[in-house]
């Protein structure tokens, strides 16, 4: 391999014990034995995959920071060249202040994702497990996590890489035909096409069926808590949150007032939109109305619609349930400790599935959970047993694929040559090989890694 | 030694390449035997300082995601306790599962700096080491990191344990002055009393004086531009701020809409305050007036303030010189490659100190430095020469100290008696050990260790 050094702080600069230089390339380990000094010695004889405790040195030999270094020998690395990750204090400094240090040396500065397209270039790991890894980075939910982990282990593209087997073996029968038409097996080899072209559209079929799933889970159902004021939306939505505090992520919204906030609760992944806005006082939403929150209907997979079991309809709540008629609504009442006033007869249907809650009296949560884990998974949610696409990419090629494969069923049932069959069939395989990256342009790798964050 | 066992992640969550998770204690190797896999075995036999690859999985045997283990050994380790550490993918999810899943077994959520309080406790570092590890995480600026890897190199307190020793050997003498009055050798010792103590009163003197470049250092030299509207006070703030941008970091202020942004600029640490308000459009500068920018002089320790040298001395412009007077101040007069029109007869001390600049000329930033500069450090900083004090908590105990040697001296020429002086001596013997953790309270340490970050 002759590439050229790379170098980049591989964690989140912040205020925290540990931070990580990591160093790759032919010149990583020359690099290291300039800068790591131990007893006031460099040029150290580093042992391979072993944690050296010593200090990094600036060119005039003064202490940067004390640290753990480790060299991993190529070809067993993350990206199959010499690295060298340095393990220094956290902080904004410590890091900032190794890593120049190391620029000064014949070493670049990685771009983002460089490390993993190195670990796709030089072979360890495909275009598909490569996505996975930033997948796995970004994820917000723990779901989404255990689908990329599958997807990094090579799930995703076992499969795709079997399809492309089969293909290339019809393919290989066809190129028979075309070569040795003499044969005349013509009409064997279109039989078994049209049987694997059948079975192969079902096969992506599924795949892409899983895709919104995928999506679901990458993303969250995007929900929205609506109600008129004082029927406890503010109540469910701290109690949705707080029901498992140890997975709730707080991000910021795309504009500076609205908050959007991760829950798992039981594996159904919510994320509960403009929770800033719910969370002002009783007053403060009063005043703004319910215009707000309504206009978050749009963009909402769900829409959670709370009325007071206490009070009777009202016009908000007539409005709002014409607003949400054409979205998947989940309705609850909430106050059912006090004696019930609502009178539902006008909207049968709602009162069917009404679900009757007590926030005050914690009852009704595992109502909802169930009612969206029905809407959204068919009451089932097993990520652990189905192969589960989650990137748009893979999803459009996966369709791409098998509209090409629903061509050559088409020019079988209208008996075209076998030669346009051919083109079909190669354009599948294309498709599926862009997916784990077999035919991969450099167009294509830079938006892919340019997702990335640096240092991976 | 019989402690629990604690874990935490060590890195800071967010969208980077890599996480760390750490388990320190006598569980550590038995749960990381638990829980790490490599092609599907557990409970390996993990050679101490390598770096295993392999996975981490949970109680139901599912991958969690793919990581590097390693296994430090005690007492040769951080806390000298027995230390695992796992490098996971970065992101939120992954390092929170694998914490939750150690969390499984026998072990607790580590406290705020709790394993740099075990370095401490079991000896490996003394207090003043401990709270150096902290601010070189805190680090904002590259001097105050270098002043604290030099503490942390164990330079402070190798200075503070001589002046113990010293101390030390005067109270035993002493004590057998005490111990056998018959020797009658009192005079001599307390000459030497009196030599000491005089000496180590001016050495713990240097000491304090270097607190005040310590905490400068610490946290930026807090500097207010202040000016009439156009006089070039973005400019000028964009031209030091762009001097050197590999070491710009930009922080919160304490309010929402004040911005602080450290620059490093020749060494000298310029923490520019209010950057928000002087970075708005000239326009809105102006409809704000000067009044926003002057509530910062106050807690400022530095103000430049800048005149436009086109234009004549306006009201403006004696309303601001008046109300930093007793402030340090760098006056600049911006524009000087327009004709001059500025007339100072009024203030000839300005006139005299008056720095003559043009930002768009790129004219002038070094003398403004200068004399920065020669304002807070003399013209010299030399931080890797120099032990300075950069700790109130050291501060403070280093003039307690003096002052305890100050009534030694006081006790001598008042020939008080030498049980007197003995009591002085030891609480300065006592307060100095307070710096190094000598003698050190549960209530000191719990300050001390709240200040870290989880995860060090």
């Amino acid at each position: 391999m002759n590439t050229d050094t790379i170098a980049a702080i591989a964690t989140f600069l912040g205020n925290a014990g540990i931070n990580i230089i990591r160093i790759s390339g032919n010149n990583a380990l020359d690099i290291a034995k300039k800068i790591f000094v131990k007893n006031g010695k460099n040029d150290l004889d580093l042992k391979p995959r072993y944690l050296h405790y010593g200090h990094i040195v600036d060119d005039n030999n003064k202490v940067i920071d004390e640290v753990l270094i480790s060299y991993m020998k190529a070809p067993n690395t993350y990206t199959k060249e010499n690295i060298i990750e340095i393990n220094c204090h956290g902080g904004l400094i410590s890091a900032k202040k190794i890593l120049e240090t190391v620029l000064l040396h014949d070493c670049r500065a990685a771009e983002r994702g460089e490390f993993t397209k190195r670990a796709f270039l030089n072979g360890r790991i495909d275009l598909a497990q490569a996505e996975a890894v930033i997948d796995i980075i970004n994820s917000k939910t723990d779901s989404s996590h255990e689908i990329s982990v599958n997807h990094l282990e090579g799930r995703l593209s076992r499969e795709i890489n079997e399809i492309i087997e089969e293909i290339l073996d019809l393919l290989a029968n066809i190129e028979v035909n075309i070569d040795f038409p003499e044969y005349d097996e013509d009409e064997v080899t279109i039989n078994k096409v049209k049987e694997l072209s059948e079975s192969l559209v079902n096969e992506l079929d599924r795949l892409i069926k899983t895709a919104d799933t995928g999506k679901i889970f990458k993303e969250g159902i995007k929900t929205v808590i609506l109600g008129k004021p004082n029927v406890g939306k503010s109540s469910l939505m701290n109690f949705l949150l707080n029901e498992n505090r140890a997975i709730v992520t707080e991000i910021p919204g795309t504009t500076r007032d609205t908050i959007e906030e991760y829950v798992n609760i039981k594996g159904v992944p919510l994320r509960i939109i403009d929770t800033a806005g719910i969370r002002d006082t009783d007053d403060k939403v009063e005043k703004i109305g319910v215009e707000k929150a309504l206009s978050k209907v749009d963009e909402a997979d769900l829409v959670i619609m709370v009325f007071d079991s206490s009070t009777d309809l009202e016009e908000d709540d007539e409005y709002i349930i014409n607003y949400v008629k054409n979205k998947k609504v989940v309705y609850i009442s909430n106050k059912t400790d006090l004696p019930r006033k609502l009178n539902l007869k006008k909207y049968e249907n709602i009162e069917k599935e009404l679900i009757n809650i007590s926030i005050l009296k914690n009852q009704g949560l595992e109502e909802i959970i169930n009612k969206v884990n029905q809407m959204f998974f068919e009451g089932s949610i097993n990520i652990s047993d189905e192969l589960i696409i989650n990137n748009v990419r893979h999803k459009n090629l996966l369709i791409k694929a098998k509209n090409s494969l629903k061509e050559v069923l088409n020019s079988i049932n209208n008996q075209m040559t076998i030669d346009f069959i051919d083109i079909d069939l190669k354009q599948a395989m294309e498709s599926l090989g862009l997916i784990v990256g077999k035919t991969v342009s450099d167009d294509l790798m830079d938006k892919i890694f340019n997702e990335f964050c640096i240092g991976k």
